[in-house]
């Protein structure tokens, strides 16, 4: 059980490709469905691919979506993002996106996601991987299922 | 009018000291008031004093309110955050409070108010004062009512 | 007295504009002289203006210079800088900048020069200025000689 | 070859634990001894462990040694260090120990250090590896001559 205090908003970060094949966007999209459904904020680097298809599933199922953008210009978060965090960090703003995480869903991706993933597994966050990096401490899921039951876990 | 995207929320960030007397805790409360009233998100540095006060007036009015705390532990973020940003960054996350801003309404602080109004008229932002630091570019306020208009306008 | 280990250089930040008068330039190179005759290691932004001014006063005098710049690109830093830090995080190395500093000094600049200024005064560093912002906690210079004998002070 | 301007020092960062054993600390005290016998700065996270061994053997034949901390306190910084970056980000340093290398040399080390091979690949930086992480498109050594033969290529 991640520790929140009372009526703070659990927050998900979903981390992975900014480019990613039709399979990939379709299971961003379930995850991101799934975290607004359960009522959490999705937290994404706020650029395409998996990040966009992510925030798209969260908005429409009606949730709160952050993202973390690496420029200044708002222009270069993805259309779905509701609460854009400008940082002008560039690369660096992936400390950001994982240390903001309860939870991090990983998704396939580069050598970004891998350092996002490195950064979440340091800062000991939770991480719960569908077919990305297989590095040890990420948890594998199969199933979005099984992430709506951690997510219903959480908060409680 | 500041840019913005259809369907994407206005970020109005807060800055001030994370002491303050008993009448510039009220100033910022009625600050925060009048941005959640007027449906913006307020952006602060999650911390006491000020951010607080301020926090609590966007609470209380139901807004929502973003927290970009120095550390990466959300329990130093104060009790009316809804969303927090973790940034382990220490006083550079001073640069995202301003840098995510479409609008700055800087209060009474020291030297890390003044950075972030340094660092928000650097990136252009609109900058309003009440009581704060007194650096060319600041718009000065002297009535909530005036930034009840602002917001309105940016609204649109 | 400056406190740091033996065998440790002395760090003289030098803060200022991009862009700056020809006499600033004169300035900045005489400070970056003295810095350089005096054994310590001079840090900037890494840019032009000021910066590369006081690096080149610096390096001429056989002293280390370092260039903390905001891109990722080490052919943004100007040409006197030897060793180059690249941040790839905008405007944030300003912190970067002023946190890194055993000593401040602060020449003409606009807001990005304030915002060091605000930084380097928040973490309590010692600031010496030559022609800059007026703000409370900054040491006014009026002669290099006195950066000599301040220099000397904390080198023993 | 990487490129750099003339005078412009090649700077080798070396990534790893700040826990090592015995074997690993002596062979992070000669990939440091090399890198400063070929004339490189020798750039690191600035702690213990593989970092101070690493600093330690760069000064000791005669080279110069930068430590990016994650704190603001030069007192953390292993002895070694000759000039400390302080940055206040906590971990999101890493970025910066990656990003400012001209050649990545990694060690043994947890998460931090993959953090940093991530970073460094993402960068498109030669990440050269000594018994570290098994992620693709880090090459790896066998023998510390092999790094001298690469730092010589480099430094023409």
């Amino acid at each position: 059980m991640v520790a929140r205090r009372y009526n703070r908003k659990l927050m998900v970060s979903v981390i992975g490709g900014h480019s990613c094949s039709e399979s990939e966007r379709r299971c961003a999209e379930s995850v991101g469905r799934v975290i607004g459904e359960e009522g959490a904020v999705l937290v994404s680097g706020g650029l395409g691919g998996t990040m966009a298809a992510a925030s798209r599933g969260c908005r429409e199922a009606g949730g709160n979506v952050i993202g973390i953008i690496p420029g200044e210009n708002k222009d270069d978060a993805n259309e779905y993002v509701e609460m854009v965090i400008t940082t002008g960090m560039g690369y660096s703003r992936n400390t950001l996106v994982s240390g903001t995480a309860d939870i991090v869903v990983a998704l396939p991706g580069k050598y970004g996601t891998l350092s996002e993933i490195a950064f979440a597994l340091n800062a000991k966050k939770p991480v719960y991987g569908f077919g990305t990096w297989d590095i040890p401490g990420v948890q594998k899921l199969s199933d979005v299922k099984e992430l709506r039951g951690i997510l219903r876990k959480n908060r409680s």
